[in-house]
């Protein structure tokens, strides 16, 4: 490694080579690269894949609980499980900033790397660029994974129906408040660690225990909330939340508190909702506590027939409150 | 569409839902889109795959010829053809800055979307995420493209042998000089139009006619010097180039000379090299030939053994000099 930062010469030719020499390669692919081809080639007969992308450009770089590259890995492969897909293939394209740190880049790769490694995920292909001190924020991550379906499993956000029971995976609102603690330097939430995390595991779990089930998601950007309301308008239903049955972490609480914030608005990055249909709900349930990420996964809601709000809260004092969408500006940079 | 440029609050929530339904989907997928999933789905059963990614940071967004759009289609789509892979889905991932004018974003989606289109190509996928001011560049585009492989033919850049002959598509050096003349307002290149295209279509007619070629790369960035490296270094040999024969339009020539730069070094987007067996050669350069976009298709030089070079040039006037990898900061933000 001649230099400590990248340069603009990182971004081709020799200076490139360089990069992913001394760099990129030995903290993305420990294992070593083979003959480096334009593209990944792959044999799968006769299977149904998932095909999902994602761009991160989370701030800061790293927080409590992991950093851009675990959130890159663990955010594609998220929406491979959701779809009852399992991870196999990711590609990793890198916009870097002139300047950044290359150890810090080493890093995010191998934390990226350990995710797909513990995951059997293989990085197939990738990308880097360079561009100009100011023009992008340290590094930006698009990752774009290749899974193959669960046989037998059909999902879609259009498949709820009335009578369905709603589920999520864990304590809302860590990730998010993590982040936003790091970066606002919010020492009253400074114990709050990141959930990041893969969920192939626990999904297929689930998928195991209620194999109708009809629909998940990972309730990232908007929080549950955006996810709640996502699903209800694809469906064409109205959900029904308990609001004293979600978990929130007293942390999360807190914060949201103070901040004048809605946990239900706050990115998550390791919980997801489920909607599986009622006679399934409690085999469901008892799969997600069974496993590590799950302990504290509850039921809480049920779909109703289609109505004036897509989503619904009865909270804690009685009453009842439509759940919306946030409007967008809560939390950027989030993922 | 209630603003005229990207808001950090686009980045999330009902602002995301409202700059995908306003802008982003009906510029880059105008059929409509169906139910939104984490995921796309789709069944293949006994093909041979192809998956890669490139992310485009291109500088300036529009440049004769082309745009980041066209780009980023192409970039992806090529890649795959070079891998003898018929190009079915891509994902697109956007990064987009604060203030961003959103007509543009629409104009450089619909670009992206016209060659999809008219290739064939189904964009599966996607994802957009807003950076503050000053932490981008206008906008970042990655694509993933999925491509079939076509029976029957084996392609690798360590497949070069000595006795084989190089051909190059067509003239080098335009899409560089083409946006170099823009960045740096360069009159004297004022006439250059970037060779920005997809390459399915030539490529698979080069493959029809000679189905033992070797490898094929598209000369992107570091330019046709960069590609005739690699391929020597993967498969160890040396190529020989006779400089005469290598096609420079006189835009490129001019302004090469002009600038002290070597034609060799600058970046196309439309132009690629092969690498054929020698009772291949002929029929493999009628066929590039033939088609429109290889007119200018000629056989450049041979393969040898290994020496202490990897690439030879036989200059025209009548000496030896190795051809290297470009030092990397000639052209930055080229792709």
């Amino acid at each position: 490694m001649t230099s400590a930062t990248v340069r603009m010469s990182h971004g081709s030719g020799k200076g490139n080579k360089e990069l992913l020499e001394t760099v990129v390669f030995p903290a993305l692919i420990p294992g070593g690269v083979g003959t480096l081809e334009d593209a990944f080639i792959f044999d799968i007969p006769g299977r149904r894949f998932a095909f999902t992308t994602d761009s991160f450009v989370v701030s800061p770089l790293e927080f409590p609980g992991g950093d851009i590259g675990k959130l890159a890995a663990c955010g594609t492969i998220n929406d491979l499980a959701m779809m009852a897909a399992k991870p196999i293939l990711l590609s990793v394209a890198l916009v870097l900033e002139e300047g950044l740190d290359l150890q810090l880049l080493a890093k995010m790769l191998r934390s990226l790397s350990a995710v797909c490694s513990s995951q059997g995920v293989r990085i197939a292909c990738g990308d880097t660029k360079v561009v100009d001190k100011g023009k992008a924020d340290g590094m930006f991550i698009t990752a774009s994974g290749i899974g193959i379906v669960k046989v037998g499993i059909s999902l879609s956000a259009a498949n709820a129906k009335p009578g369905d029971a709603v589920l999520v995976s864990g304590g809302i609102g860590l990730h998010g408040i993590t982040v936003l603690s790091r970066r606002a330097n919010l020492h009253f939430a400074s114990s709050a660690v990141s959930d990041c995390a893969p969920l192939f595991g626990i999904s297929d779990a689930l998928l195991s225990a209620a194999p109708f089930t009809r629909t998940m998601r990972d309730a990232t950007r908007g929080g549950l909330a955006a996810v709640l309301c996502e699903l209800a308008e694809s469906s064409k239903v109205c959900i029904m939340i308990r609001e004293d049955a979600v978990p929130v972490p007293a942390v999360v609480r807190g914060a949201c508190a103070f901040l004048g914030m809605d946990p239900f608005h706050v990115a998550n990055e390791g919980r997801f909702a489920a909607i599986v249909p009622p006679e399934q709900a409690e085999s469901a349930l008892a799969a997600l506590r069974a496993h590590p990420q799950g302990r504290d996964a509850a039921i809480i809601g049920t779909v109703a027939g289609p109505g004036k709000f897509p989503v619904l809260l009865k909270t804690s004092i009685g009453g009842t409150r439509p759940l919306e969408m946030p409007p967008g500006d809560i939390l950027p940079r989030i993922c």
